[in-house]
């Protein structure tokens, strides 16, 4: 299957295809088997490319996997715009967006099977560990929580922890919970992470 | 090996033992392995038994996961006894002894080694969800939290997206916090979790 695709077309009008059906492949991989089970060779094999296109591309399986980890233009818009506005209610909104990425048909199934192998494999996490912290790195989700990474951080915690019980774990009581009832219980909390500045100190 | 082990001792002294010996084993090769590829025979071999045993004590290896889920009887007695005391600071005692499980170098990698294989695979998922519905079915448990189901699974989800992100994706901001301070910080939203009564609609 890879010599066939390397003969068809021409390479140059190939490349960015052939990049985002790796990428597409690895997904899927990486959520069917696990971090470990998978090959490059049969993620080659599912995209139709040759495993050195996948060297030259990510480097290694790890630096695919990380690239597997990016969330689409689209979802990345849609959790970054949740945190622009009125600064009293980004709790509301970030619950609301990050919720609505998991319900989501397309990013859903994407986003819950790289949750999955990002927390089996602790080479997957350290990749998830890097994509996180890269994301507050950018200038335009920097200048958004001006101060306030780690309440950011504990924020995008309470809704991994929903996420994960809701949506992979499928608890009867987080499951079952309808969708906006339930935000409404998580935003507050949410909402009390992202108003805690960095150089504030505990209080009980 | 397993011959040797059939060989040796009275059967009846050994029972308790092989028991441990077989959850014991099971808990070590699910976090190395993952559940998919974990097998009986292995988890035989490493426990010295056969697996005719196995099958006798758990059924299948479902069953055998969702014994290597539950805590060891001192765990669960601590997570028991943060509940109880006082309702306004129940949130502040059950995210101390969650996180001192984390922390703790026995229950501490066994808790994070199970939770690594329950979100991993879709099978050992659902044994988690069984094992958590099943504990607040409990008398104890299902008395101290009094028509609050819904906001303790809250809190254990914000305690457990908190204890991924620390101990599995060990992401810098999360990790390298202070544990009191971490704690002080996430109390309150524990806490407000399990002030919520069933029957209250969502407010924001």
């Amino acid at each position: 299957m890879s010599h066939e695709s390397r003969r068809r077309g021409r390479p140059a009008a190939n490349a960015v295809d052939g990049r985002e059906r790796i990428v597409a492949a690895a997904r899927n991989q990486f959520a069917a088997k696990g971090f470990r089970a998978t090959t490059l060779r049969s993620i080659a094999s599912e995209a139709g490319v040759d495993v050195a296109l996948i060297a030259h591309h990510f480097g290694s399986k790890l630096g695919l996997f990380a690239a597997s980890l990016q969330l689409p233009e689209k979802a990345h818009t849609l959790l970054l715009s949740s945190l622009a506005g009125p600064p009293r209610t980004q709790g509301k909104r970030l619950t609301a967006a990050y919720l609505s990425l998991w319900e989501d048909p397309q990013t859903g199934p994407q986003i819950q099977a790289i949750t999955r192998a990002a927390v089996a494999d602790p080479e997957a996490s350290s990749a998830l560990q890097s994509t996180l912290s890269g994301l507050v790195a950018q200038a335009d989700v920097h200048q958004l929580l001006e101060g306030r990474r780690t309440g950011f951080f504990l924020a995008m915690s309470h809704l991994l922890g929903i996420a994960i019980m809701r949506y992979v774990v499928q608890l009867p009581d987080i499951a079952g919970a309808d969708l906006d009832e339930l935000a409404a219980r998580i935003a507050p909390a949410v909402q009390r992470h992202l108003d805690a500045s960095d150089k504030q100190t505990s209080a009980s």
